[in-house]
């Protein structure tokens, strides 16, 4: 039961000019459903990506990122297997499939990106992806096609698209994201894809993708945990209007980052038993930092996240979890914190005004703000979170039952 | 429901001479319950302690650490109200309260160390912990009385004794502690006294508290908070024989361990919604703390957990907690895994003669040891944690309602 998210319109989601997508159902796992999306992209595209910090990152990842060096003419995913904790096999497996849409497409297997999601520690099936790339190829899918076939144990195809007006002339951005959980509930989770037809130079995109990620994958959270897979790739196939200047690759920027905003937030809504939207804004911290790691200490402690379950305004294991966030010098007496509008304390302590039933009915909303005011500085921070339910323990203890 | 923690017998309680325990039933919260310990020590007694590094500590915290350093006479534990979050007032009351003791054994108000536990940012109700005094100063108390008395959502009274032969002669070391769950339910949540009648000087009692903190209550977790009011307060009331040399210390040291182990692995065992004790070893890191840090992104993992409650060995979740655990350096392809006696990773991948059904089998069980071995120095570490069930996010939505 995703909070407040909605399926995609269809005709919300432009397709851009210079990418290619086809899916097919390979049955990697299960039969009947889309598990593979090969995305091919016109020569000459950019590819940019920000990928997991685990140290056991998988061996699709790994040589992801090997590839993209290189010029990058396809993208391949597949849901079911995550090629992960497999050693050297794995990376044989994954270059094994490289090579195959490689034949099909006429390029090099290095010039194939390839991400997994799924089952972790068994072995990819080759020969089920080979004999489904053929109809992947020929297929012509529309990206909600694509955001179909990249979930797994999502609820909702996430999908979003966004045009702008560059100075030589309309680009559009569209993505799909799939996120089995903002919790994270097997090692393959989030994956992240926006392609834009707009020409933008290799290192501005990777600087750009880096900057986008920061601001909207990387403040969404539920438990910390970073899986082996992660990765969220920005495409500009180069086929459309240049992003020449400065001034352009802002104005392509802030649209990059409104479509993966949209993908990071669709995922904490549909996140595994996930019944509220929270929006934690920490300010008048020293850094930014400082405000995310306050932020990040709220979004992480089992006992806020069950509280916000239970709207039960439980301040204490808020400004417990505040004072437990690792900032050596901060003075509790002097925060204040918010629950949307009701100031429920005020320097370090109970607000006298407060009432009870007024943060009840704050949190008994689906969606609600917590800001806590640190009174220290002048920095802020603002991370997205959902609440810890009895679905979550359910969802994640009969997982693979 | 605690995992394999009966009731202590009250015969295996031994009396610590020097340390004089009263109980009351004060209502500070709930009527007819135990809620008011008062420990009255023998003139010349040590008196060492190891407090939350939570910013927002609580008033008598505060209050505890600055009467530390007077002659201590007497310590008063209530239940039922943190005086947590209650900013001066909170400071103003819990000095009212530990004059009221002064006044009715014969000592300042500095030489009482004031300790609370239960609710947030309310008032601690002076008048009610004042008219329960009295009876608290003249009943006679057992051990198990005064960990009956510090109970919160407890199931199970915690207590524990050690006889040692010092040169001198014999000591005994008598501890109680309460943990209202592992996961700490609210902001006040771990308690632990511990209490030797052996003469130790308050310098070297002060580091044997450090360290036995460190091994023992510092040892569980289950999702990292630190509450409010934790405290762990370490007694020698220098009735009995003399701890004189290094060697006397030492074994007295190693009782006052066994003491605390066994009460913090108590805690755990009798943590909120708990159905299994984990002990997580980490072998063979470059030093102690890469160790710990491995062993807590373990211990923290809300999917690790949930694997545990579903006896599901869920390799993926435990490698992916180790990748993550901070460790720049970790070189994934030489970590091992082993759940009891069972190799389940190999060198970061699935073990080749590993079946499912053995990690079943092993994880089916109450208790079972999960073993990492990093294979890359010499140095190891041990935590003990439990299971995230469906009765933890239970108990702690419904907390206060």
């Amino acid at each position: 039961m995703a909070v407040n998210l909605p399926p995609p319109d269809p005709n919300s989601l432009r397709p851009v000019p210079g990418v290619e997508l086809g899916i097919a159902m390979a049955g990697i796992r299960k039969p009947d459903r889309k598990d593979l999306l090969l995305m091919r992209l016109a020569p000459g595209a950019a590819v940019a990506g920000v990928f997991t910090q685990n140290r056991f990152c998988a061996a699709p990842v790994i040589l992801a990122k090997k590839h993209l060096k290189n010029a990058v003419r396809a993208l391949l995913v597949n849901t079911g297997n995550a090629n992960a904790g497999t050693g050297r096999d794995g990376l044989k497996r994954a270059l094994d499939v490289c090579a195959s849409v490689g034949e099909l497409i006429g390029c090099k297997a290095t010039e194939v990106l390839p991400f997994s999601t799924g089952v972790i520690m068994e072995p990819l099936p080759v020969d089920r992806i080979q004999a489904g790339l053929p109809s992947a190829v020929s297929s012509k899918a529309s990206w909600l096609d694509a955001a179909e076939a990249i979930m797994t144990t999502d609820t909702v195809p996430k999908a979003f698209s966004a045009t702008v007006k560059l100075s030589g002339g309309m680009a559009t951005v569209t993505g799909i994201a799939k996120g089995a959980g903002m919790i994270r509930p097997d090692m393959a989770t989030m994956l992240g894809f926006v392609a834009t037809d707009a020409k933008v130079a290799p290192k501005a995109l990777q600087s750009m993708a880096k900057r986008v990620a920061d601001g909207s994958f990387n403040c969404v959270t539920v438990d910390g945990d970073t899986s082996t897979n992660d990765a969220f790739m920005l495409v500009a196939s180069g086929t459309g209007v240049e992003a020449r200047s400065e001034k352009d690759r802002k104005i392509l920027e802030q649209a990059v980052l409104d479509v993966a905003l949209y993908l990071a937030q669709a995922i904490i809504r549909d996140g595994e038993g996930a019944t509220k939207f929270v929006t934690l804004t920490v300010e008048r911290g020293r850094s930014e930092a400082e405000c995310r790691k306050v932020g990040y200490a709220i979004a992480h402690s089992p006992l806020v996240k069950t509280a916000f379950f239970a709207s039960d305004p439980n301040l204490g294991r808020i400004l417990a979890a505040i004072g437990n966030a690792g900032v050596k010098d901060l003075d509790t007496s002097k925060v204040d914190l918010y629950i949307d509008d009701v100031r429920v304390a005020r320097s370090g302590g109970r607000d006298a005004q407060y009432q009870e039933e007024q943060g009840i009915q704050a949190m008994k909303k689906q969606e609600f703000t917590v800001r806590a005011v640190l009174n220290r500085g002048k920095a802020a921070a603002t991370l997205w979170t959902c609440d810890l339910s009895f679905d979550y323990v359910k969802i994640n203890a009969e997982y693979r039952t």
